[in-house]
């Protein structure tokens, strides 16, 4: 075990929490210090740990052992105090200020997230509750700007990347900035910070001050894919169900880049939303790109999605290959169609209310060994099913890869099993298998070892 | 009755509630058109009323009897259709900026107000259950601001005051202004009005841009003292004791302009809380002052403050004659005063939390005929109950003379009816008297019928 | 002699003097001791004096006689010491900053004016040199903002008017700060504030932060008609044939309410301007406004107009009595003709080039006994050529009026004597003596000795 | 030879050209079409070229023969018409802003050049003179920024740098922005964009909007090194004498990277001036520093500084290998140096006027063959005297390696010829010899033909 250089030091809000009534204040400090301590730690660990390679979210808290957080009650408000907090995180003993922001982004998430758990007035069961639960969690992170023109492009891949493939998103994110569109990713490494350094300095070429670089992660992958520090706008929402929700209704279109089990998860999750015969009409723009060499990699995921969803599926998005201008351009056309529409039908720009979201994609699914090997994947059920329990697969795998609890069930238990009819689970296992082979499983440098089997 | 000059209007949001959930939306809706559309159409009413010379709510609303407001769903948010709205309120067709805002800072109000007190989470008999939710509510109100250093100068006095004494409310707040404070009254016309005309001309001269006038209400005063369109920040309390609590909290020196009832319950009020033990060393700079022509009044209201509560509570006030300069400046002094102690003592800026106030001088009193002959207004007991009751003697009267409701209870049962050893009735009776000789219970114009009679 | 309370001060520069070379605050500092130090002096305290109700230039400086500047270079900047300066023009020991602002405005103005008159590359008897002199002062003041729509509204009017009077000026400021319309004027009191202090409470009630109040004024008239204090932005312009010009091309409309001499002589100069075939086209709003007492005041002027220019000069103004607010209108609908205009013609919306002002209109008159006696007031000259000297004939009795050297000169050698044909100088000398009747010459309080003699 | 890709265009200004009058856009466009118009098409195409990899600018002029610019006089103000301008330029047919800015930044710093060039007040022989001059021109370019505190660090070093050496750069640039210091650079590529790119991420992740990258270039050098796109500020100074005075009077502290022949003038031209006898207790922090490569280049440099200058010199700077961290540190430190000597001082903070620069060092040097022949290195002359003319042998390589009319006279005369004690020229021959085998005379790619030849 390698032990990291740290540090000690006190910090008090900025943003949201700037103002507490005292009852807030002990609230705060008291679930702090429960029950909630382990997950903000964890959380806190993962933000401070910003430059880190690993993305095993168990290195990361064995590199840091003594590591704690103390919650202070001031009359004035909240501080914490860090004790052998990581020293990257601070500039000649001042922690950096996105690093801060980030810090307190977290504990007003988990405390407001554990507030509204606790309420009674709030039926989580409920699909259109789930929905105002998401849109009240982004209010509270202050996410929406009313009457701002539609220009949030969400851009998904895997965190585990090759040099090329992650110049490739630099230059798309470079391309989104000179066209004045911001970033949102799910705040790690690799695809989630490339578009993001890109679009800073694009956008610090024209002069755009106000640029947003929004970053939505849970507190299950926070540790493994720690937020780049460019991220100035952090939501930890509870779970991955309403992370992909906030997904889909903050942004105006997505990109997705290359990556393994997390990018398939969250395709299949937006397929089976705009293949909902009540989403039809809406526009979406959805692109896939990549450089040339990953044309094999969007070829086969192309034949997937035939394979498995058929023809329909596949007019839901664009595949691009090695043209970040193209890609960026499509992005904005594409802005200037969601802005039409919205004002047209008096939607609001910044949530997407009009998507149906069917409660199967809304409640969350649990990965363990009986839910993965209870999956439902035969030809005969709606394509609509079939695509959310795809999506369900993919999601078990990366806890299983990445995921604190994942990887203890699968030392514990061995690989999570899946069972379907071939026509379904043998093109997944090419798909398994080619991820595999092509490192989008895990951080280079590492070997890996699957944590499921394909039953046949 | 003479019918005014009405217009129709719809009017979106600018402010708090720009952004909402579709929820919120329909729970608006709902809340409006039922149990409390009358409060909202009255508030709003006397909002649009802005240049009205009546303090009679009934009057008001007799003279737009077809006002109406039409609340609509959008799936962008919430839109207000008003119909025969007082034409007053409008430019060339276009609702004035201030008066939109306070529209919509009214439905923010009432709507918080009613969900909080449906909370089962509050316990409103708790004396900092109380105080929570006065800072929660200024809290939503977007009246708190991190880190600012003190300058709330609050202004009390009487909504009914001659052009002399009115001119003097001006000058002093242009001197408040020249030193760079802020002002925060009851939002209506008269001295509520006056020092922020002064102030806004010197805050012009000294180049502040983002000064503060503030005002503060509740539902059963805003229709007699309509909110001047100088205030820039609005909060409607549920009730007069929690709108009392936010100006000693919010504010961090109060000024006394000449008033009547209104006006020795507010000086009362503070002067209970002032004296209980908790807050002997808590700096409060309490300054009364007015023109010359106000020497009798002000060595009145002393000379009473002697009889009933003594030496003691003399000592808290200053009153200052004839010299808008010296009042300005003993406030500018005394907010270095309250910087220093909260500095110090690590307090907020924005909210005195170290005030005591003692439940008495929390829990609604309901002013009518059978409260108000059961105040205990005895030699024997403590000074600081004996304030508390003293003070609502004074809210009783001025429900009496102003609020629908008191107007309505004395027309039907009589005066109020008030008790108690003559060494505290008789000063009561003197003062009281001298009110209603100097013209200070009503506006001008109209004659005084007294709305109460001590008993001896 | 009644000598007034003073006070020292020490203050550095803020806007356009913050950033001097060497040379520069040498050169400051040299022109300020030499023969600009009179002037300077003269100007700076006009501006401290802000408060005044003299308009005696002499009276001012006689009672300020110790009033010295002492101009100091640091390495870091330029430095004036005050000696003796009018107190009123501190708070607390501190200027008012609206007061710094101006003093360095004036070191500003009066530098550039002489550094210009000095400079070999300008001559200052060709009109179009002129017009680009004007351009670059009001550069150099930082006036033009590119890319502002049209809302500069001028308001011209007697500094010496009643009660009455002043209040309507206020309301109609009032209601042009409704449509958000700025206020540009003399600067001075009267007229030139009243619109400005009503214009200041209705920017604030709709929430227009950015408002201007403009004061164009000539280091002659300037310590008779102090800047009051709500100017944000001062410019003395070298003479009165440059302010008049400055002010039809910044203003983009023109609102002349009551007044004396200076008025007549502004609205003279401006309709021999409007009168000139190349600007027939050209859109102008010019609008002429008092309360109901001034329709015999307007009535006459308007008849002097028509037996003086004819009717045709009657259609380029509008008369409206005792409307404030259709005042407003008028003046925000003729801002949008003004708009379109520009935007068809590519012209700039922050200065007028289009507006052909003859070289009469620009060269400077002296008022003295043998220029005055000199004016061609006959009837068979050009309409042209008559507006332009019966506008001088107004601007020396002004200066006989209200300046010091015109004073001076009057003091010494008997009134101007004014010459021509009776069917111009019988109107003249009726309208003149409906000045002197109404009290349109001086500040109420004091006798007018008349300062000038039509001979007939 | 290969043509590329260009786009027509048309432009108005963005910053200070918005507001001219209409004598001023006469004179413009006339300069422009006359005398000037090459030097502009040169500088424009230069910035249109940003992202170029060749730094000899007859090759760029070469690239794009048809590109022209039409300077258009309307009554608004000026436009540019653009024809067959660089693609790269633009974003879906609009010039990047970052650009247009630098566009309007040539001409106005070009125009401004030539009308001080003819004015009669100025003495460009005179040191205060020029020193002025810079001062005018950097304030007409609007980079002073009164009371802003010392944090402008210059970053001096070859814009033809190996890979690991820009890589070092940019982590020295993110280091100086996580302190919050500004970047300025001679604004080309390598060292001139490292540094800035660092720095734009850590401003990024510091959260401050307000960050400067300030380029100061001049017109024979902008063609070889083009300014790069992040460049907010930029001025083109008319020589490179007072783009040197501009760098040591503006900038607060300096770091030299690694560089050829144009860094060694730079870091000969300071040290000249650090040397000066008035300027010995002046604060000036300057740092050496680049990657562990790069050691065994600043030791000679080092011996060379001793050889020639001795030993004081050597105490004037700090080398700091291979240390990023270090080298930020340092040079904040030194702005806190800085800033406590010019408040102590009363001295300006944007311009550094205390500092003595003998007139030597500011007379333009004309590098042809008979000015380096008859350079006078000699050991007997004064380490000043002397220090100037090595700064000036290091010029003219510069212009014989990079600028256009100093490669002409190259190809026509063969190189030029340097005459000295071998004491001084033999370690000046092996410094040189030293940069081609290190390949820091040329970019890349191009084999390196010295433009000199050392006589012995």
């Amino acid at each position: 075990m390698n032990f990291k250089k740290t540090i000690d030091a006190s910090i008090t809000p900025i943003g949201s929490l700037e103002v507490l009534s005292q009852a807030e204040v002990a609230g705060l400090k008291q679930a702090g210090e429960n029950g909630l301590y382990e997950l903000f730690r964890c959380c806190v660990l993962a933000i401070l740990n910003t430059g880190s390679d690993s993305d095993n979210a168990k290195t990361l808290l064995q590199a840091y052992p003594n590591f704690a957080i103390d919650i202070v009650q001031q009359d004035r408000g909240i501080r914490l105090n860090l004790l052998h907090a990581p020293a990257d995180a601070f500039v000649d003993g001042e922690m950096i200020r996105s690093t801060r922001e980030m810090v307190f982004a977290a504990l007003r998430d988990i405390v407001y997230a554990e507030s509204e758990r606790a309420s009674p007035l709030l039926d989580l069961e409920s699909g259109s509750d789930i929905t105002d639960y998401v849109f009240h969690f982004l209010r509270n992170a202050r996410m929406m700007r009313p009457g701002e023109e539609p220009r949030i492009v969400v851009c998904w891949g895997g965190h585990s990347i090759g040099a090329l493939e992650y110049e490739y998103t630099k230059e798309v994110g470079h391309e989104l900035g000179l066209r004045g569109l911001d970033v949102c990713t799910g705040c790690g490494p690799g695809v989630m910070k490339g578009p993001m350094k890109g679009a800073t300095i694009s956008h610090a070429k024209q002069r755009i001050l106000n640029a947003r670089y929004i970053g939505l992660t849970e507190p299950g992958i926070i540790a493994a894919e720690a937020p780049n520090p460019i991220v100035n706008e952090l939501a930890i929402l509870p779970d991955i169900e309403k992370r992909l929700e906030a997904f889909v209704r903050l942004g105006h279109g997505i990109l997705v880049f290359p990556g393994g089990a997390g990018t398939a998860e969250e395709l299949l999750y937006l397929l089976g939303i705009l293949l909902h015969p009540a989403n039809r009409d809406i526009p979406f723009p959805l692109v896939l790109t990549g450089p040339k060499s990953t044309e094999p990699y969007f070829k086969q995921l192309h034949s997937f999605i035939a394979k498995t969803l058929g023809f329909e599926a596949q007019q839901k998005y664009k595949i691009i290959i090695a043209d970040h201008e193209s890609a960026a351009c499509e992005m904005a056309l594409g802005m200037q169609q969601v802005f039409d529409y919205r004002k047209k039908n008096n939607d609001a720009y910044h949530f997407n209310w009009q998507l149906t979201i069917a409660d199967d994609y809304q409640r969350p699914f649990v990965p363990n060994h009986q839910n993965m090997a209870a999956l439902d994947l035969h030809k005969d059920i709606p394509v609509h099913l079939l695509a959310a329990n795809l999506r369900r697969a993919f999601s078990g795998i990366v806890a299983g890869n990445v995921k604190e609890q994942g990887i203890g069930m699968i030392e514990q238990l061995g690989p999570f099993e899946i069972h379907g009819d071939r026509e379904i689970t043998d093109p997944l296992d090419e798909l398994l298998a080619a991820f595999v082979e092509q490192g989008r499983m895990k951080l280079p440098g590492s070997d890996y070892v699957p944590c499921y089997r394909v039953v046949k």
